[in-house]
């Protein structure tokens, strides 16, 4: 989606991620730095500008949203430049010269997703959990096990040389995580934009109602509302809010000088592409 | 707060645990079963009349939500019949004949929540997590561990006899947990009373501000809102909302039933006693 010079990209690691798969889908040629282990030291490179952008995952379709990535953003002087929905499908790999199997190594999570065909098909291998499903390929590779089989990514198998005995091995099959690209510099409007911004609610009765009628009186269409808690009291949260518009457009601009007046807080996040998922 | 004969009330245990401590705070004098070790069990116990109420922690003002209680109570047939506040201090405590101690044992969040005090005080010492601050405290008492320090509640240390060497250890101050009280039968207004329901958004522009508008134009005040993912689709939420009245004042009533025809789905958690935290 961008030709420019080649760009760094810093990605969550290790080499073979979903994140990795992610920007390369988005980037096509970039040189990647693969060795961050948060989301947050991602956004932090980027701030830093070791790394020209980062991509982050922020979002999956079964197990919600990674907060972590939005308190990041709200504290950081970067933008939201992109967006990009990944499916994730998970396939059982095993070292080439595996044989005889007694566990299985991925992320808990995947495992979670593929316990039905793992206990159906593998009832005598043990569960152990790694850090990510592309590391468990990288160590079943790098350690030589070749009595584990690992759940990972078509990519992160294809990356680390191992050999898919299965496709497709999840019970869900509406497993996507959105990933955002998060840059330094705001990104021009395409005419197919989304803004995401964060504010935090006045304490008076219909707070959140006054908030939400600017973007009614305007016309503009919300396409996603979050809360997230401000950790400093219960009850008390921002709202994370996504919309169709650039912050360029004269009737978002207008709306959020206006939204402004009826919040405690405000930061737009970035406008970009949107990508329809 | 009640006056009945003795009820069995369903806790997250073990004995000594904030839960409990919670429970013994709302009910004064009832039977405690607190052999349950997540949220969920305590909720499937109220539904299958295994204990009369159950008390759950839903909130904490430093870590947020605990979205499982919601996933729970939205579908099971059960009620909030009321809600207390904790305050959350934690003491450094040790087995009477404790000395020369080599780690401290407590739950991950304590740990964080003390760190300050314990890299100063007792810098040599390991940390160990357990699975909770007073199952820490249960352990080190029944397996004699003489070389732990342990960072639980007052509570629990009385409960199982360990010397307190300091108290208020934690870094925050704002540190508190909001307790739900579970049951099966809803409970007659007492003229200050709030209400908890859930809601799904209709798949249309302006659908949560139409939501909220039912609201504004009966008057009622809001007290939180809150997104929970469904897990189906990205960006796909319900909505947890507080208000204040009970479902029995006309005034809610008619709301509510007109918000039925606003919203994708509703639920009513429950009415019940304001705690006013």
């Amino acid at each position: 989606m961008m030709s420019e010079l080649r760009k760094t990209v810093g990605v969550l690691g290790p080499k073979g991620s979903y994140t990795e798969q992610a920007a390369l889908e988005y980037f096509k040629d970039c040189e990647m730095k693969d060795d961050f282990i948060t989301p947050e030291s991602v956004i932090e490179a980027v701030v830093n500008l070791n790394v020209d952008y980062g991509v982050v995952p922020v979002e999956n379709s079964i197990h919600g949203s990674v907060g972590s990535v939005f308190d990041s953003l709200i504290i950081n002087r970067v933008v939201i430049i992109g967006e990009l929905v990944l499916p994730i499908n998970h396939v059982l790999a095993k070292h080439p010269e595996g044989e005889e199997f007694k566990q299985v190594l991925s992320h808990e999570q995947a495992l979670a997703q593929c316990s039905n065909f793992l206990r159906k098909n593998h009832p005598k291998c043990v569960m152990k959990t790694s850090a990510s499903t592309s590391r468990a390929a990288q160590e079943v590779m790098k350690k030589g096990l070749i009595n584990s089989l690992v759940v990972c990514s078509e990519h992160a198998a294809k990356v680390y040389g191992l050999d898919i005995i299965q496709n497709n091995i999840s019970k869900r099959n509406n497993n996507k995580t959105r990933f955002l690209i998060i840059g330094n510099n705001s990104t021009n409007p395409t005419g197919d934009d989304k803004t995401s911004i964060v504010f935090g609610l006045k304490d008076e009765p219909g707070a959140l109602y006054n908030a939400l009628s600017v973007f009614k009186k305007a016309g503009i269409n919300l396409t996603k509302i979050e809360s997230r808690p401000t950790k400093k009291r219960i009850g008390d949260y921002l709202f994370i809010v996504d919309f169709e518009g650039h912050v360029e457009d004269s009737g978002v601009n207008k709306a959020l000088n206006e939204l402004k007046n009826s919040v405690s807080f405000m930061k737009v996040l970035g406008s970009y592409s949107s990508a329809h998922y």
